[in-house]
């Protein structure tokens, strides 16, 4: 063995062994959402954190440190893009990232994102912004101290945290594509409330019983391609997807009688995420060739299952034939235009997640420049109310009744996810980039489509996107899958062209 | 703080955190066996030995033995009884026996239960022992060094293999109670061969739908005090119950809609399981204190709630209402008293898993003899099958017709588990007279029993066995809490005075 495989040996045993205890964790946190008993919660918590503990000190030790600095020396990593250098670089990145943080910051932002999170849904469930204002107020600064420790190019403070979960992307360049993209839809969104068609949507709130949901959610998530048997769909309150590793993933949702929606594109939009999970080398866990590249490309793929599949008219030609026979009362009597044209209703609305696919990216900008002026500091916490209430006046046209329904509705600003909300509308336009190139080589994905044929499409994306792990970064993948980089247009090619036939735009 | 205290609080806190991991397992395991995917067994078994791996690390630190040598020669522990000696006293208990064996050895038991285990599986499917010969042969010397590293006194190696599960307790005093059980066990199941009674068993594998035997299974947990706000019941091919730590205790079982024995009793005997668990003190988790005492202990509290109280006649007279109405047609002509027959029905048999409360001890006692002198060398791993063909015929009267149905039927040898079999009927012993000497404290059970009432009897175990942990050993928890010590006479005398008066003898 040369020395170069020696050191390379160590380092990847040591960070597969960091992986390992991340991959308990992710057992239990699994099984806290899902199955665990009410009163387990002090427990779990307990051990929760003291394998997050361990995992840090092990991903921390400074033999890493020592073996990443030998390896990077020695000149001998080859090809940039290789399976070696992009092990290495990911597992610098990380360790740089980590061991900048002080371990009295790492856990001071523990412990505020848990009673931070209390707070929140306390607030929330009293429409009181008064009362989470302090916990936002020493989040913010907390993260803002968490950008300085990292360190940041261009005097963005925000950079430093968005590039946590989309690796080298900037608030600048997220502003570029937001821009046009924000005009275009504002466009979009007024001529289809000109429009005087509107679809049938009760039809989606007629009774769905639980059982014949499940079945027809599973084989569709069968279907496209996600692996029953190395992996497996329960129930939580939030729906998830969580690879806990090689030959196991876990997707959740939530049944309603009464709303078809709900499960059945949850179902799907986790199964995109547990296909890319499902797709990434097992023989690469815990190195970087063996993880996702960023959450916007993750979304990129729960998106375009979701909804570049999932509400495309030919899917429903496959599927409503079947779904009629799941639920003859609820959809004896419609037609497939009709079905069609209900799940893809447009409306301006006042919460996130139960947002239509025109509508949803404008409810990631409006909190996309929230957060970023508050790490900024150009807007104090005390003003997110007004501010939000304008944005959605001006966005959507409508009035925020309370702050459940508004600046308190969503999480992840108590659970200290600032620079997240990004990557959802990176999703959609990665997305919508990857289904043209997708279409490009593979012909008339719609014909596929129409017969159930989902076995190219997913075959694509393991072969272009998921074998390739963190190999490259987002921008740089989607520019060698497709040849273009990052674009709004072809989201708005696609939303324009889908929405004017449906609203005789 | 004293040094004293200082020392005992960071003993505490290596002892909790080494049963921190050890909990991280157990939900590992659960899940292994309830609902992880098939493919992803061989990730589970990485993160599983992995976690072992930690656990052991850091429940064999030399911290530990330091910190435990200082706080015994400080003279300060108190009362014998009391919860510091008694956590010292366990801690010293479990970090000796631990720092005993070799590594090597450990990791050798380890790798070979897993490659035994799968060579019995298939053994057993093909019936065919000499198959499994090499495996058990190995097993065997492997648990004779183990005993030779622990030590022993009165130079019997299996006393060492036998206090792992059983502390303090010898073959020799094993012997003494089975050796007049055996005896009378024997003229018992005789009496009952020759009387011309018989329960109409056919009742019990009429058609039992799943969902009301779940309904009535876990209603009849809850009844008994199964908390399930702190625990749950799931379903796996074989029934277990695991404590995962503080307000989370986990039970299995399995449904056949054929049988209404093996999910319902087995819950009754898991919730007796789980009971036990849900009364250790949780502030002393990862201590002595907070631990069972021996397995001996545990199964008694299993056995008491299925066959003491689940099987008797006054239990039924409160559920056997509520039974009929979820089953009405295998049970809307069924009196009471030929159902109580039927589920009390004897016969010799030749599986130990599906014996009757009066022939189970038998099976035991045959698997004790043949294990002692596999351990002590006075039998050869491939005379198994003759002896215990033998002894089935001596004790049942019936001749095995497969090692399958024979020696190959229990899981445990191959699994290294030598020392295990006799706690099975030391628990039956125990529960006996822990429940003589209940209803001497309590007065009428059986009056309670039929108005579904298990409050007291709940709350009387709690109060004299679980809230004591590991206090007192075994033999001297039941003279405490009974005035007696361990006999076989409380068994025989309930056993010979129901099935009298069932059989007719």
């Amino acid at each position: 063995m040369s020395r170069m495989d020696e050191l390379y040996t160590e380092l990847t045993r040591l960070l597969r062994e960091a992986a390992l205890l991340s991959s308990c964790g992710s057992v239990l946190s699994w099984d806290e959402q899902t199955y665990m008993p009410k009163l387990g919660s002090a427990h779990r918590a307990e051990q929760l954190g003291f394998l997050a503990g361990l995992a840090h000190e092990r991903s921390t030790s400074p033999r890493i440190g020592e073996l990443l600095s030998e390896l990077e020396r020695s000149g001998e990593l080859g090809d940039a893009d290789g399976d070696l250098a992009v092990n290495v670089r990911e597992a610098r990145r990380t360790y740089d990232r980590q061991t900048k943080l002080p371990r009295r910051l790492v856990e001071e932002i523990s412990r505020t994102t848990t009673l931070s999170q209390q707070a929140w849904v306390a607030a929330r469930e009293d429409s009181n912004f008064n009362d989470f204002l302090p916990w936002l107020d020493k989040m913010i600064g907390l993260k803002r101290e968490e950008a300085q420790a990292v360190g940041f190019g261009d005097g963005v403070p925000y950079d430093a945290l968005l590039d946590d979960y989309e690796p080298g992307m900037t608030a600048a360049e997220v502003h570029r594509v937001f821009s046009p993209l924000r005009d275009e839809l504002v466009k979009l969104v007024a001529a289809i409330q000109h429009s005087s068609r509107r679809p049938h949507i009760e039809i989606l709130s007629r009774h769905y019983p639980k059982t014949p949901q499940i079945v027809l959610a599973e084989g569709a998530s069968k279907a496209i391609g996600f692996n029953f048997e190395a992996g497996r769909i329960d129930e939580s309150a939030h729906p998830f997807c969580t690879g806990i590793g090689p030959g196991d993933c876990r997707l959740t949702t939530r049944y309603s009688d009464h709303h078809f929606n709900s499960a059945f594109f949850g179902v799907l939009h986790e199964s995109g995420h547990g296909i890319y999970d499902q797709g990434l080398p097992v023989e690469s866990f815990g190195l970087g060739i063996g993880q996702a590249t960023s959450l916007g490309i993750h979304e990129s793929q729960s998106r375009l299952w979701e909804n570049f599949v999932g509400r495309s008219r030919s899917f429903w030609q496959y599927l409503f034939p079947t779904a009629q026979t799941a639920f003859p009362k609820a959809l004896g009597d419609v037609s497939l235009d009709e079905f069609y044209f209900a799940i893809n209703d447009v409306r301006p609305s006042l919460i996130r997640v139960e947002a239509d696919e025109v509508t949803y990216n404008l409810h990631i900008m409006l909190r996309f420049e929230i957060e970023q002026q508050l790490v900024s500091g150009d807007l104090k916490p005390a003003d997110v109310p007004g501010v939000w209430n304008e944005k959605v006046h001006k966005y959507f046209g409508l009035t925020v009744p309370n702050d459940s329904n508004g600046c308190l509705q969503d999480i992840h600003w108590s659970a200290g996810l600032l620079g997240y909300f990004p990557t959802y509308a990176l999703g959609n336009m990665y997305a919508a980039q990857l289904f043209v190139a997708a279409g490009r080589d593979l012909g008339n994905l719609d014909e596929a489509f129409s017969r159930g044929h989902f076995k190219p499409l997913k075959g694509w994306l393991n072969e272009k996107i998921h074998r390739h792990g963190k190999r490259f970064r987002a921008k740089r993948l989607v520019e060698v899958v497709t040849g273009e980089s990052l674009s709004h247009e072809p989201l708005i090619a696609h939303l324009r062209s889908k929405y004017s036939a449906l609203y005789g735009l």
